[in-house]
């Protein structure tokens, strides 16, 4: 039997949790699991055991975490600091410790300083989430075919390595291996880029005194885009600020590029507009295909 | 019984005949309806007749309009100039023109100087549509409940008006009146600049060396900021050209949030960040209260 501890039980913790206690454990290689949960908004762990994320709801991260083989940070990222720091002296040795924050750079680091050597932190990260937050916004099959990413350092024991990888795979996700460096540069475009300009969007928008009209006009197209804007607030900052200087990059590439259409679109180049418009739903579809 | 020319069975126009002929003709304040349907590209019409968009698919402009009580012209913005000289001198006293692209002011204008004085031109644009088009991604259920832009001007006569009026309700849509230039500046802000993100977002990051592997990581977020990029791409070649004044004021707007955003990245600003990631997310949670 794996005792797991869950520390935050929003919507990535509990969905986590609520996955794991979903699957089967007469096929899992991680067998019979039993899983604490902690929140430091008790309704929250409340909420999770009743949604059935956790086995036990705990009222301190030490009661969660006691006698744990695995132990998962789902909080956002700025809060892990403070977390790893205070889980460092209660952690028996060959525990797997992991996250589930959108950036991976500035936690991996943080845990290399923090944590002990008798435990391995392997950094995780699922691509999957929803503008919902919290328990009740959990959902078990939300890492169904998702891939979630591993940044496992050098020193990281087979064990521990394993284990990552049965924890992944035992909620339905598919493991892939990065770098942290590399996975906060690529991430900053295909997810951190998007909430920025689906902020943007709304921002920009609603910013104008005729944004009371323009709302009763806004359809389908501005409810996708504006999707991300509604996403949790304290998460989006959090990235924001680990993960700044790769965003700086791509918001650049995007001005460059606005200042570029509308350039072209000043000199009314009917052409150009066109064909950069097909480049895009080219690339759009070809990307919808292999996913 | 009223006689419909369709021009243009694209996603828009086969939709339109779909939900004309799915409607229940004994309470349709337009009562029976025969519906011509053209496309210049045959098989369209084919299909449209197909896919029950359509009574008849015509080979002529000519053909569809003859007799016509209403014609509705649901071909891209530019088209709409050649095909409106076209129509002129084919057109009975009385005949209700309309049309369902993105932007109406260059319509307007076009229709004012083009269409004789013994037909009305009543402009309108339906808020709703896919990254989907053509005849076969037709769908009778697309308009229910949008809002539908009206935009006549103070010359139309009562019997167009309600004619007008008539056939949005007939579809299931919202007939919604407002001034030509009015309509551009507001839907290149909610419709328009949401498009024209969606291919930043595609074009910025497909074109860094690293996009093969960006795009294995990318996930729900992406899709759907993307999904606007997918749309028809004459479509959005046209929207770009007839509503570029507006959609360059929207694009200035966009590059300086975007710059003040990198500057509060710059200085580390969390405080600032949250306080503007926590107003778009109440704009927006407010903005899908409402509709």
């Amino acid at each position: 039997m794996k005792r797991i501890a869950i520390i935050g039980m929003g919507l990535i913790g509990t969905s986590l949790g609520m996955a794991l206690r979903a699957a089967d454990d007469t096929v899992s290689p991680l067998g019979k699991l039993v899983i604490n949960g902690y929140d430091n908004h008790r309704p929250h762990s409340t909420a999770a055991r009743g949604r059935l994320g956790i086995d036990r709801p705990c009222t301190s991260i030490h009661e969660a975490v006691h006698d744990a083989h695995i132990v998962v940070v789902a909080t956002p990222v700025l809060a892990i600091h403070t977390i790893l720091a205070e889980l460092a002296p209660m952690l028996a040795a060959g525990t797997l410790v992991t996250d589930v924050a959108s950036t991976k750079t500035d936690v991996c680091t943080w845990a290399k300083t923090l944590l002990p050597a008798h435990v391995d932190f392997i950094g995780g990260h699922p691509m999957a989430g929803r503008e919902t937050s919290g328990p009740n916004a959990a959902d078990p099959e939300l890492f169904k075919g998702a891939i979630y990413c591993l940044t496992p350092d050098t020193t990281a024991r087979q064990d521990a390595l394993d284990t990552a990888d049965a924890l992944v795979k035992t909620i339905g996700a598919r493991p892939y291996y990065i770098d942290p460096e590399e996975h906060d540069a690529y991430v900053a475009g295909i997810s951190h880029l998007p909430f920025l300009l689906s902020t943007a969007l709304v921002e920009t928008t609603s910013r104008s005194p005729a944004w009371k009209d323009m709302a009763m006009l806004a359809a389908s197209g501005f409810r996708d885009m504006s999707r991300l804007a509604a996403g949790d607030v304290t998460m989006h900052r959090d990235i924001c600020i680990t993960n700044r200087t790769a965003l700086i990059r791509w918001i650049n590439d995007t001005i460059a590029f606005l200042l570029d259409i509308r350039e072209h679109l000043e000199h009314n180049d009917a052409a150009h507009i066109e064909e950069m418009l097909r480049h895009a739903q080219q690339v759009r579809t070809e990307w919808m295909e292999r996913t």
